[in-house]
């Protein structure tokens, strides 16, 4: 690239929940925020994350975080555990920072990065003046954003936090001739994105396989193509997406709907 | 808090619709903003109010525009009767500005408010130059915050407005051992919000009830609990959410599934 | 108005994609633009068109650009042909810059605006470092736009393009009392947007006729009304809307719903 990227002026916070857009809960968190550091440029990743579902806001984080400038916020928000036992917490990488629930949904974020520090959320000075049991969003987790976007150390936030809790994550298990793997995420277009990334396949097999093939709920997924444009209507195919991840997908079609694969549905293929 | 709030340097637009996300119209207001007043941040509440239904804007306008920085001025427009008799107006609270159409969609912030003014939008200079009769969040209302955004004082808008219509609010009707609400709004997670909040309840019974029960559609709600989080699964419960009204919800599971409660129907709670 | 529009001290960028807003599309374009021109104002247009559906980004695109200042940035991505023959392209016309596939989502632009130049976005400096087959939007057409609002010099791009891929627009026929049309259009309120606008109509019948009607699918549509409002209910009507387009609208109803009208529906209207 020509030049160096210009480090952003006004603090970066990204929100990625499952609230919904038809509700206040996410007008009244940004308020919250704004009230604090008015500066902060917010920037809606998703809040249309299946309600209560862990696993997807922490697949869509890890597909999100890494394009973000250094030092920007991440705050995500899924979280059926809310006013419960569960801590708020505040992760840091090197390049970025983490505001959320500790239920899994980083479990990614762990998996790929240096956790240098972790810290529970538990300064009120750092909460809004009232906090609600149901409402972490507006009360703790936004204004800790805001705060720490307008340079409070993340000493002050509360104590360290030894381990963060995960879920287990996507297992590629390689045989002679087949791996089995699963699917983790299916998007608005109908593609299965299954567990498996380019990296590993190579790592495991040696090289990406120049053919793949599978059977899923009777129906043949074959070829492994380069983009989703092409290939006979109907007839689903595997692609390496733009995650990284192997995907099954169909030209200008649900694959989804082609194959009535699920998150969690394990597939077998063979190469 | 550490230290006292940040005032805002860019002025702030909050956007609250019906106009949903597939069309032009929010992108078209959008502009239309930003070509009066580059320099203001919108902030966008939500756009999926339902088609038509002042009342669900209503209640998310009032659950979401206090949490915003002192100056921030509000857009709400739901507005079937767009062209027609009722006034397009702007609202004066002591914090806050207020624009949209005359329908009751402002009932709640006349009722929760003090109204320090309340103006026609008439005056043609702070429109654009050609009014349509069917898009005024565009054409009128859009350009009335982004002037007001650059510093234009209220009185130049039109003429003052001696009351505002509004639509009854919900009413909590108490007798000695029970108490008669309505629902005014479900939520994405399918909580129940009821007209009551923890406040009145306080002030009509002396203390919140450490028990409440109610039987709606042959459904046992029971148990006022604190987090949405644990008890059966299953069983809907009372709760106090975090706009200060009773709900009702259930674990992990939609509330008005599981009761077929929906908006404006009545629920007898006996405590 | 009072005063002439402020210029945008910040490059405005909008976006408007098939993307969705449940996956991590849209967070890892916005991250891709914001890690290069940390400046950009970035407004969200819509992700919700039709997965695929060209025609309906090409006309939310239309409805929108013009209202937003000199020097706005627009980019437009519904591209099922992604990583295949279709070029990624830069349009340049007086007052705004188009950014997205050639694969006819500027048609109504091509139309409307004087194209200054055009180019193909083929330099690499100006892409990610590592562009997948599967998400220009993330890896060119977004890096494009954040380098152009960083200043770069759109003939640093790529090599001029001599012409770009339109799709027919839509024509009306005029016989002697009664013109055809379609249906281009239905809005989220289930206003039926026509192909024919209002100028085109003086233009072909000397004035707007006082009175429209048209019989579809058996449901008769009857009338020229000015405002959404207002009608006997269920009866629908026509109505000049906001784009300047005429429609076929319903008080307080879908007129979609009504009519089962859908896009590409051929309509007789006799005047």
């Amino acid at each position: 690239m020509p030049a160096t990227s210009l480090p952003p002026r006004r603090p970066i916070i990204t929100l990625l929940t499952d609230f919904g857009t038809s509700d206040g809960y996410v007008g009244a968190m940004k308020g919250a925020i704004l009230s604090i550091q008015p500066e902060a440029e917010i920037v809606d990743i998703s809040h249309d994350i299946p309600a209560h579902d862990v696993r997807a806001g922490a697949f869509v984080l890890k597909t999100t975080y890494r394009f973000y400038p250094r030092g920007t916020i991440h705050v995500a928000i899924v979280d059926p555990g809310v006013g419960g036992e569960r801590l708020p917490v505040l992760l840091v990488t090197p390049d970025h920072f983490f505001i959320g629930p500790d239920n899994g949904i980083f479990s990614w974020i762990v998996r790929a990065e240096e956790v240098r520090d972790c810290r529970a959320l538990t300064a009120a000075h750092y909460m809004r003046e009232s906090v609600s049991q149901t409402f972490h969003g507006r009360d703790i987790f936004g204004p800790a954003a805001a705060w720490l976007a307008r340079g409070a150390a993340k000493e002050g936030f509360g104590e360290p936090v030894g381990s963060l809790r995960t879920f287990g994550l996507p297992e590629t298990i390689v045989s002679e001739k087949t791996f089995r793997t699963e699917v983790i995420h299916v998007d608005r277009f109908g593609n299965c994105v299954l567990g498996t990334t380019r990296d590993e396949l190579e790592r495991a097999v040696g090289a990406v396989p120049p053919q793949l093939q599978a059977s899923v709920k009777g129906v043949v997924v074959t070829g492994l193509r380069e983009t989703y444009d092409g290939g006979p209507s109907g007839a689903p195919f595997f692609l390496f997406g733009s995650t990284g991840h192997l995907e099954i997908a169909a030209h200008r079609a649900s694959a989804a709907g082609l194959t009535r694969l699920a998150r969690g549905d394990s597939v077998d293929v063979s190469f």
